[in-house]
């Protein structure tokens, strides 16, 4: 069977995709994908995402450089949501660091810390 | 600044959480969140989580037992998504998993394996 009939995209024709640097455990993001970005991201062996503010296919790093190249593509017990393993080039974050993931919370949330160096400056 | 100024929940008023083991850096899950069920987690120090389909707070592992210890939680650039860590008892998957992740594509999406041993019998 193929993996396509186990997945449930949303009412907008989406899934979400979580990325995770497969060499160290990091996660680095968390970005959307419709079918045929999904599609391509097999067929390149690089993230492809659908930009919902755009509207628009979405190489990750097409314009910085900083892509993803695909180890491992997961999908949950509920077929919606999926688990991209990926080397990653530079930086995953468009504020130049590796993981969107920069900030945690601390005093109940009430304050947050930035909890990693920037690696290049943020895109414009 | 609190951090729930910089949340961004959709217009449902839900904001996906991943869930990710800090011992090992699995990831185990993603499930969805309101503000009050954030809040929750945050107090108890345990995931609860917002459920879709039953449209009532879910505190995970209230039944099994398999319950997620928070450890730290991070929030993206955008402000869209939660990475929570915790510590995982037992399975984080109602089908008997460790994660709900436990199954990969192989041959360009036409196949899929699963990846990792059942720990428990599945949930009814």
């Amino acid at each position: 069977m193929s993996f396509y009939e186990k997945l449930k995209f949303n009412a907008d024709g989406l899934i979400p995709a979580i990325v995770q640097e497969q060499s160290t455990g990091r996660v680095l993001m968390m970005a959307w994908m419709n079918k045929e970005s999904l599609q391509k991201t097999i067929e390149v062996g690089k993230t492809v995402f659908w930009s919902r503010s755009r509207q628009k296919y979405w190489l990750k790093g097409e314009t910085s450089g900083h892509i993803q190249v695909v180890k491992d593509i997961a999908f949950d017990c509920d077929g919606d949501t999926l688990l991209i393993k990926v080397e990653q080039t530079g930086a995953a974050c468009h504020e130049g660091y590796k993981s969107c993931f920069f900030r945690s919370i601390r005093d109940a949330g009430n304050q947050f810390d930035t909890t990693e160096e920037r690696l290049v400056p943020p895109e414009k």
